[in-house]
């Protein structure tokens, strides 16, 4: 327990878990900024490792919530293909509204509806040291692999730029609490180092952002090996039909021993059993199922059986999803309107930021 | 005449001196983008290097001019000192009303008042190299010192950011035409490679700028020694007084050998003579003048009588100034309007650019 307290104290800034948010909150509302880079429908690996947690903090009254879809950023990737921005924008609307998530209650912006992103990075530029954003562990990699020749890419103003970009875009909204995994944890500590230097250089009082770490771990694919990921060929999306959940699930990696009833089977790495253990509500019914599993003979079930169960449960899942996703593709003037509505409204807040920012810094109102 | 032919062709994009422009006009308008750094009054090394030409382009009827004031770009110098930036915006503006300049004619910007610099840099980070902006030629003179520890500067991200920042201040007013001494022609090439990328990749029409190269070298300061800077200590201001004026006039370099009116002088390098060449009207009087100098006995003359001339030529150059300025110093609330009235009226056509860009982007109107 001391060991544990210990531990929190040096690192204030990293907040762990859900449940560890909870206990942050006090009377003062929390601002969470989080988002999505806009690169193709979601899967379920999105839903596990984000937009879970994100309907849980839209359910928090003292939250504040913006959910950036970072088109700006995957343009820089994507400049050859911009059609693929523009529909995985829609899309991305289209797939947070069928999760749930309620641009009522939070904010959804389109980086690149908002030139205010634009202009405040360009101010924090003043205020950063090129040595410290070149230590990025990202930049840092990319870096690396195009010095060993890994990667046809070529490093643009764009990559080099993109740790400050991401500075502006927890500051624009006066961000609290950002979502991040572990590794991700020195952006947002370069992100405090600036926002603290900017406060103490001009009088301001912006907030230093704090990491929010998901407690669960990256869903795995459904070939049991990598991440989920759409450009590995191994996800399940959660707009996919009854027909391709089938198909996925049919391919998953299970264990290649249990070649029959009369085999004992062995339900660690067992990609079956893992999405059952994260998406059938009921605990006890999966954990008989691995002892079956485990065991042999005539009351031993496999993968047939399981598989069959996943199927059933991921489509009680993605059904009602599915629905919500045909009646926005259905509305696309709807899709248009949260997109520019959000904007509009982010866009008089961020004025508010850089109106302080810029009032702070003596660069307002000159000859006035 | 062939060989200036073929070596006019080899750099197409470098115009010589203001004659060189005026063989350049035709019925389509040209635009000129240019400017300067905020960072105190101006003195006559800027109306001889800069001003002069400008108010001759003011005159040519096909031509269009933007005049920067550069405040974002000096701040980054200067972010502990935004007063000196404050009152060097107002005194800029003072200077160039004073010497003649029309924000009728031409548009006066506050760069700091106009976002759309920064969000159109931030469009160009995409299309520009990192390897190509670190070429850039004061960047790596600047890299180089603090490597050397020639200085205590940190290079900040602003700085790594500044060359492409420049392109975007030539683009957003479409610019053809960027009077530049010689060492920053290199800043004009990068500037023809990004928006020429931009143009290929997108389809867009952006005029790729060329650079007008100033025929008269920089002045040299009252010290003989190096171009006129205030921070030398060398300057003569284009508001300075009659007393100060005189002061200054005293100071300046001759020749140490004539040393009464029986010596010969040397007129080479001789500072009075060179202003005198300059600033008087009448170049047969100070042909004379020279010659008389040089010989000695009693026609000759010795500095204290070219001293006295100077002082009346730069007197009746400066006092016009000097009383228009008193005026606008008076009309505070004139110079503001100018500011807020000259960003207003360029930020409706820097939205169009932005507009035109984005839309050939096509990451216009997500989902409509």
């Amino acid at each position: 327990m001391t060991t544990l307290r210990q531990n929190e104290d040096k690192t204030p800034h990293i907040i762990h878990g859900i449940e560890g948010l909870k206990r942050e909150l006090s009377e003062k509302p929390l601002i969470c900024l989080t988002g999505m880079r806009p690169t193709g429908k979601l899967h379920l690996g999105h839903y596990v490792g984000a937009l879970r947690s994100w309907i849980e903090m839209e359910k928090i009254p003292n939250m504040r919530n913006y959910f950036l879809i970072a088109d700006y950023q995957a343009l820089g990737d994507y400049l050859d293909d911009p059609e693929k921005i523009r529909q995985s924008v829609v899309d991305i609307v289209i797939d947070w509204l069928s999760v749930g998530l309620d641009p009522k209650k939070s904010c959804f912006i389109v980086q690149s509806y908002v030139p205010e992103f634009a202009e405040l990075a360009f101010y924090l530029n003043m205020f950063a040291t090129y040595t410290e954003v070149m230590r990025n562990p990202t930049l840092k990699d990319e870096i690396a692999k195009i010095e060993k020749r890994e990667t046809n890419n070529t490093l643009s103003m764009w990559f080099i730029n993109y740790p400050i970009s991401q500075v502006a875009d927890i500051l624009l909204p006066r961000g609290d609490i950002v979502p991040v995994w572990e590794d991700q944890v020195p952006h947002i500590e370069l992100a405090r180092k600036i926002i603290d230097r900017v406060n103490k250089k001009t009088g301001a009082h912006f907030p230093l952002p704090r990491a929010l770490i998901s407690e669960t771990p990256r869903l795995v694919g459904i070939d049991g090996k990598d991440k989920m990921s759409k450009s590995l060929g191994n996800a399940i999306m959660i707009s996919d039909s009854l027909a391709e959940i089938q198909k996925k699930v049919q391919k998953m990696y299970t264990d290649p021993h249990k070649t029959s009833i009369d085999a004992p089977g062995n339900t660690e790495n067992h990609v079956v059993f893992m999405y059952l253990d994260i998406f059938h509500e009921d605990k006890n019914l999966i954990e008989n199922l691995k002892v079956r599993y485990r065991a042999w003979g005539s009351d031993s079930i496999w993968d047939g059986e399981v598989k069959k169960l996943l199927v059933t449960t991921l489509d009680a899942f993605i059904s009602p999803i599915r629905e919500k996703r045909a009646y926005y593709e259905a509305h696309p003037q709807l899709i248009k309107a949260i997109i520019d509505e959000g904007a509009e409204r982010f866009r008089s807040e961020a004025q508010e930021v850089l109106l302080e920012l810029k009032s702070k810094m003596k660069i307002l109102n000159y000859g006035g």
